[in-house]
């Protein structure tokens, strides 16, 4: 029999639901070291927590995160909560020598992600932060074909992350949309993800220069919110409250080896579902990544002879790639949730090993870095280096 | 608790890999009202069957099918073996009342078929064949704007299934491409999906026209296969054995209702990898459908204002579409095996009401009627009516 | 200076158009030997003939196409009018002496086909058929690649040609859906296309088996039409006429280097304006051509190493292209009528050479006997020899 | 007979080309009130001026531009010589009651624009700026819809320019790569045509902040600058010079109406040949452009139902949309040099009523307003308002 690992997990919405699936699907397709078991789920609202538990195959549950972090058959805590509760699960979880995986961004700010990142320094144990596009089999094949040199120098890194759910003036004031929960909107939700992929196809950061909107400004109370918060002025006859994070950031960027970046999140892209977009210029070739058909790379290359030039459309499936060639064969699309199931297998290796694998809480810190620069200079409007925020 | 059915799978490589994730995954995304047991995974190589128990997660595992299909605890038969094997496999599970879910095709020719489908009547039990395309969510799209007469009346059904996988002549005599094993080559692999995805969003078949060929007509044998396999003269150093299936399958077609079908199925298509494309016109609309990037629908409408017609990429992800819907925000694609989980929710949901849900074992029958006719036409080199071969 | 040619063109209308535009433009983009004269334009209709004339550039105009035959000074003669009308102007411009451009399909029938090739084999001029999509310069790539040896055998050709401008049931009985005029529907007008690139491409066929409809039988007359034709009864207040010719045209076909072949043409698949599609799959690389995109073409090759393999998207424009070099850098499009300027080229080399570019009056026969070969395969339900209708 | 206007069109290289067949072809397919006779066309290399003038079919060739400009027979100067020469002759051609057609950018600075300016309205001519994009009839489709409120209030404005031409080191040191003769590089001449379309379909410029970097800072002379310029020094046998422009520049912007834009042109994309890609998100709607596609519009309505949404991609072709309807039916393409004839289209015709249509050189000004606060928000390292640079 292998050998199992109790997991704790803190949360059970969207990404609570898409990290159970992993859990219960890597044993399956990747055979890892150690098989984790779904112990306990934890969540603050019993009859829903109850009813994920059950779903999701959780064996206990659980209302209280101290609680989890601190049983002692917990050996991995998973934290897929709202950004402001992932500094103190996180620190309470490594003082309890707990593993950690962490949902992005990793931290409020970056201050917080700092003493994150000490504390799991400190504790010895392995972390990683779910900045799950990392493990695309076809952003997988960007990378390597870019440490290959087969792209050459970078010239130019061009990123957008659009989506439209929030165009309608009258969807509520969710959580993502209030700043003390949420810490900034697509910023830190969208251009996190963006940042670590530059960071890890390109390199680091020079400095930035940015530009942000709130659109909408104010937008009606959730059912559950209107009892939860206090001291707003009805409007007519719905309660409204403000929006306090970003709808939308863009930003220019200048990477320490000379490439030029373009970056862009918003939530008002009508008919851009999730859609990330990702073109690498080079001095030998060009890359273009396009989320909502995530089984392809496309790649142009100057070594063809100049008659046959042009973007190719490679079909990243099947037993060529790897995590692909862990599900089906060629042209048998994986979807969406499969990167986690590839983020929980190295997860469970690097355990095994006493490795925490990338991206870990060292990116999740460095992401923050570039994400406060970007702040910094939209309230100064100039340009902004990195270290400066350091 | 909820209720459990206990199933035995038979057959555990390609096939059984995407049922058993199904059996694990419906639980947690579908909520049905039995929840399968995998109990009892069967095939004739030991070493590989325990080995794909421990991965997929199966209680047990056993050797011979009819032990399987005798277990009292055994309530739903799982048949994804090589198609030789179906019809005694089902006629089996029938008379000991157990319920079916069958891979298609459902047979090896018409007359299989129909002693399968008298044996499912005759024993009451619910029944399914696994037409899995069926439940992708833009078919399903695609069948609802059909009869809310969106599309009209249908004059063009145009239909490829396209594949690339044994163009190298040095790739092995494997099982699908011996006709003793498989009854057919790429008719009976993919045609069979071509043609029952026509039935139930065109109508049935009228007549039909036809052509095949195989392009390499000896293969090495694969090294398993020399030991089982007799009476081959070795070519060179190499054994060599006869592919006796179509490479490639073409076919037109006329269909009850006027319609005009264009239909073909090939291995020898490079780049294709699991292409299916089917496109549709109708006296008000058309439809467009491409398998490698299952997650959109296209559609044009003659009601849109003249400057505004345009094919339009409908992303069929998120709450609006049934079976999407249970998985993932919109812009979150799914993969292939989603097709296969929402296949088992609703076999789950026909058996607790004692119903079997389209496509079933009367489908496999109309859809081997089809094939049947179109391999008449190939040997006569004329057009056949379906009815010529009831 | 440089010497000239004098054109005497019969037809002046969307043919007509494209025709005028090509003599114009030849001069500009590709310095030929010749330089044609727009010394007479020809059409029944007195008035709109001259405002043609004016608008196209014509010196002058007449309504007698026996006149501009047998005039002295014209050397050229370009056939843009029906097609039941070929023949004959084909035939006494031959016993004239000039050489000649014909539209396609060459003629209504192969028996004319055969007499229009006599007619100028023995006058010995130099003769042209405007199958224009030879000289699309993506389709020139495709034919050199195929030369090169770089797709290999060649399995598989599929074509379609689809449009969508009949639809509407209102849409009135144009000379195009009259048998007595047009000769054919789909089948002549689009077919006749396919058939030819496929000849190019693939090779000359061995046997076909077809299909064709008619979906609306009867159309209203339109107002000039009224005035000519008699004998038709009122239905309630419109004048209503018969559709004579085929509204889709389908056939699989086997050509004599073992490729198959599946070909379809159709007015009825809406959203499809000009949608020519071309794939091509062969042993090493496959081609894909769409005419609403001709600026481009796709190619697989299985000489990329595995994990690089994917349809590239070629840009077929700019200096590296044949044809397109003559227009503009790359990435700045052509469009539909500079096919037409490509065929005015070679043909004026063709005339200072004394030699008859492909695709010339052999190949205009060639082609119909595919067409006819399908015809009689229609009305006997069976496969039909290319031979066979010789 | 029509009404002519005599053309004296200074430079004869690949605008010399685009223009002169522009004036060829808008008799045939516009009718315009006035015909344009190609009197004389300019250059200072008589041999390839000769050439130029007998393939283009210009009657006459002249050295010198001022003979040109002074001709009394001349009234409508063309200018598409290096940008340097725009204003002298411009503003000597106004002094002479020429009308007017200049090549973008309109000048080298906002500077020399202002007096351009100055010098038309003096003299009461007709003038436009050759910003050809405007007149795209997809573009012009967008403009339609934007006008209509088919799209609402609009939120971004996402536009990229980005070719290849340069990529290799080795390319020689054109006039485009020099500052003195070019004004500047990418940002002149591809963002150029980016602000012009921003300005007509968002609206004014509020405030912008950018990024610029010349990847390659020297080149090899071409040939003929080696005997023209002097004090290079040799580096090992090449004589090299340095690049003085930018080869790419980006930037972000905020429009007075709310929206924000997103800017960049770049001639190091490899892959990319004139990909001009614009993406237009709004309250109610979204466009999508991409030039290397020209003949195609991409709209998602949130007009449409739920089920329906998704871009549409509209074949901006045939009779329903203005200057499409001059060539040919739908799904035959038009090509880029088109556009140009659409410009002469409707220059002709402001001649004739005395009016200057858009873009003239007011809106050429108002480029140059943004194209000059661009750069200096990249000297200053800070965002710069639009009125700052006035």
């Amino acid at each position: 029999m292998k050998k199992t690992i109790n997991v704790g997990m803190i949360g059970y919405r969207f990404m609570g639901k898409a990290h159970s699936n992993a859990y219960s699907k890597v044993g399956m397709f990747f055979d890892p070291p150690l098989l984790p078991v779904k112990k306990v789920i934890c969540g603050r609202t019993e009859s829903q927590l109850k009813e994920a538990a059950r779903l999701f195959g959780w064996e206990e549950y659980e209302t209280e995160w101290e609680k989890v972090v601190r049983r002692k058959d917990i050996e991995l805590v998973d934290i897929t909560t709202p950004n402001s509760t992932h500094k103190p699960i996180a620190i309470e979880a490594a003082k309890e020598g707990k593993h950690i995986l962490c949902e992005k961004p990793l931290s409020m700010n970056l201050k917080e992600a700092k003493e994150m990142l000490e504390a799991v320094k400190k504790a010895g144990i392995v972390h990683m932060v779910c900045f799950n596009y990392r493990r695309v089999p076809a952003l997988c094949l960007a990378k390597k074909l870019i440490e290959e040199g087969k792209i050459g120098k970078i010239y130019h890194f061009r990123a957008q992350y659009l989506q439209d759910w929030i165009v309608d003036p009258e969807f509520p004031l969710v959580w993502r949309l209030r700043k003390e929960v949420a810490g900034s909107g697509v910023h830190g939700d969208l251009n996190s993800h963006l940042i670590d992929l530059a960071r890890w196809l390109v390199g680091e950061f020079e400095e930035v220069v940015g530009l942000r909107e709130t659109f909408i400004k104010k937008r009606p109370l959730p059912v559950e919110e209107k009892k939860l918060l206090t001291g707003l002025k009805a409007r007519g006859e719905r309660e409204m409250g403000e929006v306090t994070v970003d709808d939308s950031t863009l930003f220019l960027a200048r990477f320490k080896n000379g490439a030029l970046g373009s970056f862009e999140a918003t939530r008002f892209a009508l008919g851009r579902k999730n859609g990330q977009r990702i073109e690498i210029n080079g001095s030998k070739g060009s890359l273009l990544f396009e989320l909502e058909n995530l089984n392809s790379l496309w790649f142009y290359s100057l070594e063809d002879s100049p008659e046959l030039q042009g973007f190719r459309k490679i079909q990243v499936t099947g037993e060529v790639f790897p995590y692909a060639r862990n599900w089906w064969p060629p042209g048998h699309n994986i979807g969406y949730e499969h990167t986690f199931v590839h983020i929980v297998a190295d997860l469970l290796e690097g355990i095994e090993k006493g490795e925490s694998p990338s991206p870990n809480f060292e990116d999740g810190v460095k992401c923050q870095e570039v994400l406060e620069a970007v702040e910094r200079s939209i309230e100064k409007k100039k340009w902004v280096k990195i270290e400066e925020v350091k």
